[in-house]
């Protein structure tokens, strides 16, 4: 079964990597360490990649689209027909997503995972439908345990294409009216925690549609009473299609030694899911920023990662991971492109700490 | 006199540019908000150019190197020999920052305002020497109140210069081996708070280095009695021609209704000395990323300004600038390339902030 295969693929990383890369940076012509968190992230990146000089990765943004049964519930500012009109967007590149990737040369994959209505055939547009959106949560699971598996096995398909074209490093991003509910219940499932701690107004509620948002979930938890050691059932009782599918992208991508760069909420939902099942994938992951929405930082201190970038954002689609993306950029070009000391004839008095000469 | 006429120049922005930007990025295929800081820094620069439809601007690093007498008493772990070797490593393209100025497409003004040794003739050079590196200002001032006037308009020419090439977005960099104690000092002053919770390791020294570096600070405050509201006699005394530079980048800039991106903490402390000059100079930075150095920190919240990254810098030159200059490029992307509802054919739930639909 191909889940199981790509679990008994990944493997902890290999500090070897890290500490060559570690030394060349130390080489640079700049005081040991004064890169800070970009000499961290060149460090793990030679980790997961195996490579102490490496090129721009060839990078894809996984844009994912699902519709959700809750969104009937009133839990977003939007109906569910937005998310397909979003796709219309992202395929004619007027969404941000397209604007931020074509920024720093990045692909977006759009796929159709779930949404709910039907589209016309575009060779931009992955039609990789598991169902025509989820069931309500709040009357039992939002899918099956198969549908569950089929969503996660679409995503690790979708990056083994990616790998085979040539991509070397993924980004997770979503689209799908609701999905803010799902990763709520979600995330107080996985890090145990109430669910008011990590419901937030999504795409702008406001504070009685937020009350009602919170009270749903709690009545689903009840109802469908999701398995936090088991993060299929939990995927299947409260999850959705886009996130199974955000669950294969992050172990499809660890599996084939790629870093996964993690956009906001739902992002991290799917991989405190991913991590459920096998643990050190979690060494792959970064975390491209700090949502607005309170779960967040909930799954993100629960999966023990430091975000790069806190700008408010609580758009996802991918957009923060894009901003990260420029930063991993940055400090491969950091890596590759800078003088050592010796190259620029720079005394080197740093490595000693001495403090004067 | 320049610096007299300059300060006159500089304005108040118009909140009206702000509020066009603003309508624009709320028809925007977006929930209202939900790009965060990328929208603020939208409206703000639009406020300070006067554009609701810019182009990405031509930017321009301004690297300005200097030597510190103060360097002698060992308050660095570099000599101030490295100044110079420096400025030969801009020249030929292999420091941090000339590598992430080209990642974001900016140009970096290499310029020689004090180093204390000479340089050959260089097409990427500019000699606009104040003096050969400041006098230790533990023994008296660092300079003349006359070279501190001269340091900070010969940053006013550059930036005029810059203007006349088509440069619309300026940043500030430095080099200077002994500069963090001169920023140090400097933050002391204008901020009132105590030499020891402004002062920091710098390039890296050790424990015994940072006690000794804050004691030749507090003497030098004894000893030269810097006047806060007194801008000019503050870089005279303890400051440095490089800084001096700075505060003239930054008040060109504002009176040219140029965006200045902040590097770390010099730059910040140059902030201060050109905001104590003129209060409205203020509205034209943005804070690119708060530094390592305890200092930084206590400067920007005097400032009132709260930076856009926080990823432990502290190499100066520029680089924490262009990290944010790829930001800035960002939210001015999303502002002028995104489709609206309308034009996406989107439903817009949002502006009503209805809860359901």
């Amino acid at each position: 079964m191909m889940l199981e295969e790509t679990i008994k693929t990944i493997q902890r990383l290999n500090p070897e990597y890290r500490a060559l890369a570690r030394a060349k940076l130390d080489r640079l012509t700049k005081p040991i360490g004064s890169l800070g968190r970009l000499e961290e992230l060149a460090t793990h990146y030679a980790a997961i990649s195996g490579e102490i000089c490496p090129t721009l990765p060839k990078t894809m943004v996984f844009t994912l689209a699902a519709d959700h049964g809750i969104a009937a519930d009133g839990v977003s500012a939007y109906p569910s027909s937005v998310t397909a009109q979003m796709v219309h967007n992202f395929l004619s590149g007027g969404a941000a997503i397209n604007v931020l990737a074509r920024q720093v040369g990045s692909e977006v994959r759009i796929v159709d995972i779930g949404v709910a209505s039907d589209f016309d055939h575009s060779p931009d547009l992955l039609m990789r439908k598991v169902g025509w959106g989820t069931k309500n949560f709040v009357n039992g699971p939002a899918m099956s345990r198969d549908e569950a598996l089929q969503s996660v096995e679409t995503g690790i398909e979708l990056v083994h294409d990616a790998y085979g074209e040539g991509v070397r490093m993924v980004a997770t991003g979503e689209m799908g009216i609701g999905n803010t509910t799902s990763s709520a219940a979600i995330t107080a499932v996985m890090t145990r925690q109430p669910v008011s701690q990590v419901t937030g107004k999504g795409t702008g509620i406001d504070d009685a549609a937020l009350a009602r948002k919170v009270s749903l979930i709690e009545r689903a938890l009840h109802l469908n009473e999701p398995l936090p050691h088991d993060s299929l059932d939990v995927l299947a009782k409260v999850g959705g299609f886009e996130i199974g599918g955000l669950v294969g992208v992050i172990l499809g991508g660890a599996a084939c030694h790629m870093p996964v760069v993690l956009d906001g909420f739902i992002s991290g939902a799917a991989a405190l899911l991913a991590v459920g099942m096998v643990p050190a994938c979690r060494e792959y992951l970064i975390a491209s920023h700090a949502s607005g929405e309170p779960g967040h930082r909930v799954a993100l201190d629960e999966l023990g990662l430091h975000p790069l970038l806190d700008l408010e954002l609580r758009l996802g689609e991918g957009t923060g991971a894009c901003l990260a993306i420029g930063l991993i950029q940055s400090s491969l070009r950091l890596l590759t492109e800078m003088a050592t000391f010796d190259e620029a004839g720079v005394d080197d008095a740093g490595h000693s700490q001495q403090e004067d000469a």
